[in-house]
């Protein structure tokens, strides 16, 4: 019996998320089926991030055991044939027999991403959660940086989870905009139009690592972000609702199509 | 009797093109559907650039006349209200009674944008054209810069053209690489990955800029700088090619998904 570690990567618009559920179609699920038909062995996958409904990834961890002699590399080319195309291997590889995708210590990475500007863009409408209020960058990346080191995340935690502890340990977050100055055109021309309010419109990027996420964490963290980036709330009230410990004071829960889990790296032993 | 003008945002993914066609989902035919259910009259928009099924815009421009007297810059929204989330007008505004999109002097911008690297990445397979052969982003710039000027690129048109001269003026094209680190997952990691082939990829554009292009010109200069790319042809046969006015002598049609209408200034009146 060998274990087997895959890299995937998918667009999860069109998922119920991770986790195989009756009458769902799921990552997992599909990740299942090909394998079992690939192998002839029913096959089950172990997920390291069960990532909800409409959340995307480009590195998420996936292991699963196989009597099969299919070398571990070709296992990418073999799921990406028989996979949709918003689904995609980027890696297979052998791992050790013990190895478990969530009983390790890891870093993950997150990204939010918020498109900025007067009028929604099409191209953008499943990566990125749209905001036309002009938010302010650096007072988000001000309050983010109240988030960082190892605290209790009760109140950026659904009320919802199972999890035993809420202390978890974030590394780093930062808030960034990118203009889209190149990638949109002017709307400032000779017949009496006037500029978009906010320019041409950004994409802000709210990227986060830390040693595991609580169910929502991320998205409740964007949702108060935003909150401070729009002025209603300070960046002083992000670190009061955290050493409050109370859902109720944090912010919104993003939606889910602005979150992409971007890596998952294991740190000493796996 | 008023003219106003649109500037419209599309994923054209699912249509069958910016032109109406019978028994076909265009961009033209939606704008229409919308307008004549907003106005209350039958209208008919006059499109700046007819772009081809699977082929995107930021800034195509619609022109239309109206007896309504709806504010112009009141259209943008009602027509977002009514229309699919993957066509987004992002502007409308007044236009001279005698102005037309395809009959005045304008620099179009087109981007044709690559992904390049082992595997295909889902999050962007609609807005990019895979390729898996490393390509040298270097070579095709220096191909491209051979295309710049006035020329006749009967070469680089689709032999099913009707235009009544195929002599343009391309003001630009630049070719330039962008690493996918940041938004990729690195792929060495302890338990005996390699990286991949072509690190993490890149995301190569061609960037071109001209007085018009001829039908498939774009992306039939996106195949040939393709060739070039991964050194099937040299960067001098470009050249050669655009000299002997024989659309034998360029390469292929790339596919249009990786293709994108930035904008359309136009230039003196109008």
């Amino acid at each position: 019996m060998r274990r087997i570690k895959l890299i995937v990567a998918y667009d999860g618009t069109k998922y119920s998320g991770w986790q195989v559920q009756n009458n769902a179609d799921t990552i997992e699920g599909r990740l299942n089926t090909a394998l079992s038909s690939i192998c002839g062995e029913d096959i089950r996958v172990i997920g390291a991030s069960r990532t909800d409904a409409g959340v995307h990834a480009l590195g998420n961890i996936a292991v699963f055991d196989t009597e099969s002699r299919i070398p571990a590399e070709k296992f990418a080319y073999a799921l990406n044939a028989r996979l949709p195309e918003d689904i995609v291997v980027q890696k297979s590889c052998e791992a050790a027999p013990d190895y478990h995708p969530r009983h390790c210590s890891t870093i993950k990475t997150y990204e939010y991403h918020i498109l900025n500007r007067t009028f929604r863009l099409p191209q953008m409408r499943n990566n990125t959660f749209f905001c036309h209020y002009a938010l302010d960058v650096e007072a988000m990346n001000e309050a983010a940086q109240y988030l960082v080191g190892e605290h209790d995340f009760k109140s950026f935690c659904s009320v919802n989870t199972q999890a035993e502890t809420t202390v978890r340990t974030i590394y780093s977050i930062e808030v960034t905009g990118r203009s889209l100055s190149t990638a949109v055109p002017d709307s400032e021309d000779e017949d009496g139009g006037e500029k978009f309010d906010i320019d041409r419109g950004r994409e802000i990027v709210i990227r986060v690592s830390g040693n595991g996420f609580l169910y929502n964490m991320v998205r409740i963290i964007a949702g108060t972000l935003m909150d401070v980036g729009c002025k209603r709330r300070t960046p002083l009230s992000v670190k009061e609702a955290l050493d409050g410990c109370n859902r109720e004071l944090a912010g919104p829960t993003a939606p889910p199509q602005g979150l992409t889990l971007i890596e998952i790296k294991h740190v000493g032993m796996n």
